[in-house]
């Protein structure tokens, strides 16, 4: 099955080509790159020299479904709605990782992303790809809304508490951490080495794009509407994200019986590594992999559950659980492609 | 005036020497390292060649007292509470920068620290050093207890919103990220490079010994029992303190409300600073300097006060506070060899 | 087929157990760690749980026989001497990842190690495993004598020019530059996070035990003595080395002549990409595999040709390079188990 | 007396603001940004909060000269050569931190630069501060032109030994390493976070402009022409420069004989450190200040003198030479404001 990538200059798309290459079932079928059509691959990444000596290609939409069985879009918010729909209509399959199709909600897109959002009917169409929580729907999906890193490693933190009755849904803090690369390619001086590195620097305060789309996941598992706050930090590393995430517990309880219910929750999970209780994950146990790694600890002073979960936010943030959702809709085993050790140290 | 300096081979030690160093009525006396007395300085720290040739000695409180003025203890827990009664002894003053007299309470001591407590006598003699807070006390005092580093950058943070009658004490997280420097010279492997680098990790949940620190301030202040989360995380960087800190507000405010409140608060203190209202500080942004800076945001959505609090954790978190309680004890201005610049980039 | 790996809990071998997992023919047999032994391996590395969940073992070099077929010894110098003698009087083969068996002079061993070298018999024996130049020598091989890390980027760059009449090999000069990880696990100030981050640091000045395996193996292919000039240098990263290689032109010439020359020796050779010109590799564009980058320049200015060779000092430096002779020594495609494409960014 | 300084925003401007706070006979008149003219400082620059809450300005010379006594020009290669003349014309005196008016040679500059470069006379007008070398033309300079980082550090290394007949002056290899400050904070991908963070990279092979620079230097001083080979490198770290220089002795020498040859150059300059023999230096080791340290290996086995020389390229290698050559100008002690012990660690 050949696979077309759009957006192939950014790190999703670099992160997608190294996934695909050790699937034994998919291959790279075509590049689009409108800005940069024409050359070499491998002139823009020599890491891929003479592993990837194809040129990237301009955008057509007719032409890729024709060579390809699959699209991802690693393009960058406000690109994908527009391309989408073309690309449904020639009947292919669309796995977007931008945020374009993750909010059902028009006014929430536009409030949070200052952006004009997609059609309605693509919204209604899209199919939220967080693949241990929505398996059976993403089996059938035409088009996956791949979700964000951080919302990744926050949701599946703590959804096995949340769908409890012990959980104090009002008293969510999610204090997030995540690696530069995050932030792509692209230029800025929030990316700049001498600026970030030796630092550490919150950002968007009440303001992240990804606090709707943790709030849906979270209110539409829980049935109840949820409120959360949501602090992004930029940490002087490449890749990881980390969410500490804090939730009050409506009565006493014990790191014992919490792990137990976790353990229980992701018993069939390959991705999802409950940690054994006093092991606490960190980022690069999970480096290049598409694990998600969950610590637990109940502080008995205070009543509150501390939550740490960490994932790479570049594969199980972005292109791993996107090769993961293809793998669910064709049904292949989960894990085909990503058996992966983490890269350590 | 002549300081001595106890503890000379850890990082405390020569971040005291830099200090003292600028400083223009103190120089170094002694410094004693028992582990290595005899050796040169500079080759233990080839930074200080041709800058401080003298010889490391072996502690020795007489001749301590009759060569100095006041002794800097840079000792690791369990060390200052013997060395102190019998440098206090011979009348000259202390500045104790480990943990050892902080905590009133002996029991808190011995739960957190695992080690003996010093003397009650001691203990209740010790004033805590946190320079804004305690000017009066600081100015009389025989020994201070230096505060700890995460201990600093979170009830500076706090302080203020906790003294009125806006927080819920009940609510307070403080989610605190910390260089490895912090962790001091000692071999380990939390402080190994390739473990660390490239990695971000929590550690010691709900079991660090400064939560008592913390707690006993924080409660202090407010006049009411406070319990709070503290969760400590390692980041792939040399200095640098951030403490996020959420409580919630009883009654709406608004971040503007909370920055006056702020900024009056601290009006007279040199070394806090209060961003501008959308300004969030970094921990580059007060690298090699006494400032603590602090960001807020309250998020109206869910009535929580969001604050960021930053220092360098070998400066305000340890040596440069002491040096600034040394001003105060003096009757000096307080920043007296502290008004350096942040070195940024 | 089943592999036993010595010194389990070292860098190396959880290298090997990472690539070892990829391979299609083999798999992990048994993990030697007599400090550690009865341990679960994930407890020591927490980024195998649930993947690796064996229990480290003594050694008994009976017991590792009868259940491998294959011996990995990642252990210190000075510790595989001992052992391997043992090993292959059982029928095993070896590969000995630790500078025991490369220098075929005792003396030289003694002299640049300060430890007791191996048994003549056994010296002769082992075939030093620079898989690309000695291809037919590794497929017969009892015991392979893995290259160092620094000497595998440093010949590899240097053998084509070599062997040609151009190159005046009285004024090679090799500077190189490494990751910390090459140190091992070990802990040492020189690997401690606040010591080596934000820092460059020279070290073993003329001292460098990789001194005579470079020379050995430039000596050997180019049939006269050689002696180099070779300064490694600590670079705050994890992973990766390069080498700047300098060696004066006897006769005129230019970057496309010897760029030629490289392309032709390395033809057939998948593991080493000779750059094209104007392209110079840097270590993340080989982080993680078994890739020999290779960058060349010509100075007419000074007749002097400047390579610049990297390669990820666990991979191709250590692990990566022992799969490749292990695929060798048995026939399969060298490439077997290492196709992968660097992780970048 | 007051000082301006051109080109507000960049790296080189900061660390001169930083420097002159110190120093007790300068302080900062006016800062020019024509980009953000108007702007506050500390809105560009959150450090200086509270510190310098002054206004970036426009370029005017005339209003510059009536209110300071010196300008520093911290502006990029290209510019001040436009802006010195209108400049030196209102007769105030300029320290140049570009390498405008560095090369004597108009087609030197052309060749390397490839730029106009500035007029005739003021290129020969111009003084090249390299202070430990020229201190007796910085005194009655009107125009210093301030050297590069690279070269200063390369030929503070290098002079001592070519001033005698021991070195073979042919083949010098100047193998140089810099943290990434030194590139400033214009935004490219080769300052990208994720594109150097573990990573190192060497650059402009043959073609650095700095190359230049170092053979006038070099010949000047020696009295031949003379070619060296030069290579750039880019190390995951801010600050700090490197260079590892290679130099043949034409007779046998020994460390000691070379060393005390180094420490008699070098015995009255109090920035330049010669290390003990044994000691070599890192950058860490001079971070923040102005100090060069030096550390010298004869290799027996070679002939080759080995010269590591490291210097923080803000401090030594641009802004802290510039006051140090003012310091000299003015006839003041050259260390004022520049007595600083290295931030280590």
């Amino acid at each position: 099955m050949k696979a077309a990538i759009i957006g192939g200059t950014g790190y999703g798309a670099i992160e997608l080509v190294r996934l695909i290459e050790k699937h034994p079932y998919i291959e790279v079928g075509t590049i689009v790159s409108n800005s940069q059509a024409g050359t070499n691959f491998s002139t823009v990444y020599p890491h891929l020299s003479g592993i990837k000596e194809i040129p990237l290609e301009s955008f057509d939409a007719k032409g890729l479904s024709e060579n390809n069985e699959i699209v991802f879009l690693a393009t960058p918010s406000g690109v994908s709605s527009k391309l989408v729909p073309e690309l449904l209509e020639t009947g292919i399959k669309c796995i977007d990782l931008s945020g374009d199709f993750r909010l059902r909600s028009k006014n929430d897109y536009e409030t949070w992303y200052k952006k004009t959002p997609a059609d309605e009917q693509y919204l209604q169409h899209a199919v939220y790809g967080l693949s241990e929580i929505y398996p059976e729907k993403i089996k059938t999906a035409q088009l996956i809304a791949n979700p964000g890193c951080y919302p990744t490693a926050a949701t599946l933190g703590l959804l096995p508490i949340l769908k409890t009755s012990l959980a104090d849904s009002k008293t969510i803090i999610i204090d997030a951490k995540s690696g530069v690369s995050g932030a792509g390619r692209g230029l800025s001086l929030t990316s700049h080495y001498a600026e970030i590195n030796e630092n550490i620097r919150a950002y968007k305060l009440g303001a992240h794009q990804h606090i709707p789309e943790i709030e849906q996941t979270l209110s539409d598992e829980s049935k109840t509407p949820i409120t959360v706050t949501f602090t992004t930090h930029l940490v002087p590393m490449t890749r990881g994200i980390m969410c500490t995430t804090y939730v009050n517990l409506k009565e006493s309880s014990s790191t014992e019986e919490v792990h137990e219910l976790y353990e229980e929750f992701y018993k069939n999970k390959p991705f999802v590594r409950v940690r054994p209780i006093g092991s606490t994950p960190s980022t690069k146990e999970v480096a290049g992999t598409n694990y998600c790694d969950i610590g637990l600890h109940v502080d008995q002073r205070t009543r509150r559950l501390t939550i740490v979960s960490v994932i790479d936010n570049l594969v199980k943030g972005a292109s791993g659980q996107a090769i993961q959702n293809l793998n669910m809709m064709n049904g292949w085993d989960e894990r085909t492609g990503l058996y992966d050790i983490p890269m350590y140290p």
